[in-house]
């Protein structure tokens, strides 16, 4: 039983809200030694004022050294053990452009590549055809039609589309048919176990008929397959922990990877001001509420210090409104670290913020990274936040007698 | 392999005593945002003296964010994980009344309750009957004689009794049989697994006895079972810890919990005063002592913060005679917070202390929640801590050459 299973055993009802605000990213690195991070660097009075009210703590998403891709870290923050809970890329990718997969589904990351006369690949990513060109050519792909099984096709970016096969009984223990390399054709799928020959049958028509459509394509006149996979079979938020679940976001993957787990995707906001709007207007109707805010995680990848600085001020501004709703339990936390020193997603720590009328208090007088370090939560896994704050919002029973 | 398996693995002998001093429910919150806990509050200067000689942590009983019962907070203290060793509650309630349960026993909680002409209920708790009343009821019910079985009929209070069923191959899956509502007869037991259907056909044979001797009372007329369970698998302290352990404590349900995983209960003290004469007569006789004092707990499940300061203050002032003893390793701690801001149990974890010869140090100078954050021994759980003091107590040997 792992610490998800214990706190659902436990969890019990009540009228308390709890509000896990995401900065995607937070966590970062100073430019130089013994520099401040960009948290540390950015002038956040409200953030501060919340760490001197609440109790901070290091959070680490998956364990300590291991980087998280957006998947793991949000699975980890709402609780689901990431490394239990797997999502497979074609999963992700059609999560990632906002597609609903339901339980019958199979999603595929699909190129888009270019083949000689005699159907061997001569570029892999169909000469990295732009995105005005591959996307009409991924649509024209949805008069694929084959019987029992509804095809859906998205385009993504460039060379990429999704494909989505719906059906009862369809595996997805299916192989890529990216060979990795030019010069010789498409492999053909293969099934690694019973259910998935249907899904192999399936992918093999779906692979005739576009190619016949798009046989006179000058660059992308094939396709390659790659990361078939169902949706994960993961309990909902209302099934684990017995709360009504609301998530705010902009960008589709986030509101994907919360229609995951079970939360409604609420409004339609395209700003962090937007997103603070919604969640007025939804406060009376959820317990729980995840907003995330991507711009953090943005500038941490560009590598542009003094831009994620400007972020962090800018989701620093809008913390008053939150809390002003007084939520019972107010997270403050990131799905993982993206310090602009090295422009990518990293292993370190999150620095973490919990505000709750029954926190014990700290020493902690400012938000940030050094200051989190002694913090009253400790240095603690992203999976126990959840109960941490499940158990401060009183929605948690007492183990055992 | 567990971390109590790998310590067990590691064991060695030699002469040196470990301490193991628990302020039941001794974690607390402060009375208002920024103020001191009850510990904090506290005038302790001989925990604090120990603070500063010896090293300090903060403990969680479980998990973060998971309240402990009484049960599964001392079965963590005792390093044994309390989600893998479940102790049931009908084996819990007999352990509160200093019931020794055996191997082949299943232990019952059970009620007395009201029923009418036709065998339905009227009152689940049999108009929650005084004590001096049902005791002599429960008493009377030990004529209940059952072939090859040993019947065993505990008082506790009101109307509340417990029953132990002794035999050979007795299974505990046996469903309640309060239906919990009125108006409807008491359910019939029914066995969840095969050896458990031997236990419901004793559990029967003692309803109807039962009822027969109970017929003419005018509230206590019928009775209803639940939580039947034997007692919890688990290795003793000698067996894991290659110890001779004695448990000092005032109340049964302490001396039950020990007595559980093989502690030796010694001495009959009323008072911590007495606890520690106990502990120093005893103190040739073993290698291990845990020592319990319960009103921490009991004036924290008060909500009264004073009283609790002062239960804390009086713990405090016999500190000197157990030093005096010079344990090899000395532990404070307890088995979860009380806070009496709560007047419950909660998931807040407990400042933690151990004093040995071999320990690091640290800057701690007083014992308190705020102070321990900061301790050598970090953020940990229970379970950790019997390692930490066989370790100290040059117990355990290296893992691995």
């Amino acid at each position: 039983m792992d610490i998800q299973q214990l706190a659902s055993e436990l969890k019990t009802q009540n009228d308390s809200k709890i509000v896990m605000l995401v900065a995607d990213g937070l966590g970062g690195l100073p430019r130089e030694p013994g520099g401040p991070t960009e948290l540390e660097a950015a002038n956040t009075p409200n953030l501060d004022a919340l760490a001197r009210r609440g109790v901070s703590g290091s959070m680490y998403p998956i364990a300590r050294g291991i980087t998280p891709g957006s998947g793991p870290g949000h699975l980890g923050l709402f609780g689901y053990d990431p490394v239990k809970y797997l999502i497979g890329r074609g999963a992700l990718e059609a999560t990632g452009i906002g597609f609903a997969l339901g339980p019958n589904d199979v999603a595929i990351r699909c190129n888009f590549c270019t083949l000689d006369a005699e159907g061997n690949i001569t570029d892999r990513r169909a000469g990295r055809i732009p995105t005005e060109e591959s996307a009409p050519l991924a649509i024209k792909l949805r008069e694929v039609k084959i019987p029992g099984v509804e095809v859906f096709v998205e385009p993504v970016k460039e060379h990429r589309f999704v494909v989505v096969f719906r059906g009862e009984g369809l595996g997805d223990d299916v192989g890529d048919t990216d060979p990795q390399r030019t010069g010789v054709p498409p492999l053909d799928p293969e099934p690694g176990d019973r259910p998935s020959e249907k899904t192999v049958e399936v992918a093999r028509q779906f692979i005739e008929q576009a190619r016949r459509l798009l046989a006179d394509q000058p660059k992308a006149n094939g396709l390659t397959m790659r990361g078939f996979s169902a949706k994960p079979d993961i309990a909902t938020y209302k099934e684990v922990y017995g709360v009504r679940a609301a998530a705010i976001a902009v960008y589709p993957m986030y509101r994907g990877l919360a229609q995951l787990v079970g939360m409604e995707i609420v409004g339609e906001p395209s700003t962090l001001e937007e997103e603070i709007d919604v969640l007025e207007k939804a406060w009376a109707d959820y317990d729980f509420f995840f907003v995330h805010f991507k711009y953090t995680d943005s500038r941490g990848e560009d590598g542009d210090f003094d831009a994620k600085v400007k972020m962090i001020e800018q989701f620093d501004t809008i913390i008053p409104r939150v809390d002003a709703l007084k939520p019972t339990v107010l997270l403050v936390t990131g799905d993982h670290s993206t310090p602009a020193k090295l422009a990518s997603h990293s292993w370190h720590s999150v620095p973490t913020l919990l505000l709750a009328d029954d926190s014990r208090g700290d020493t902690c007088e400012v938000f940030g990274e050094t200051e989190a370090l002694k913090g009253a939560l400790g240095h603690f896994p992203a999976v126990e936040l959840m109960p941490l704050a499940l158990a401060h919002a009183g929605r948690l029973g007492k183990f055992g007698a």
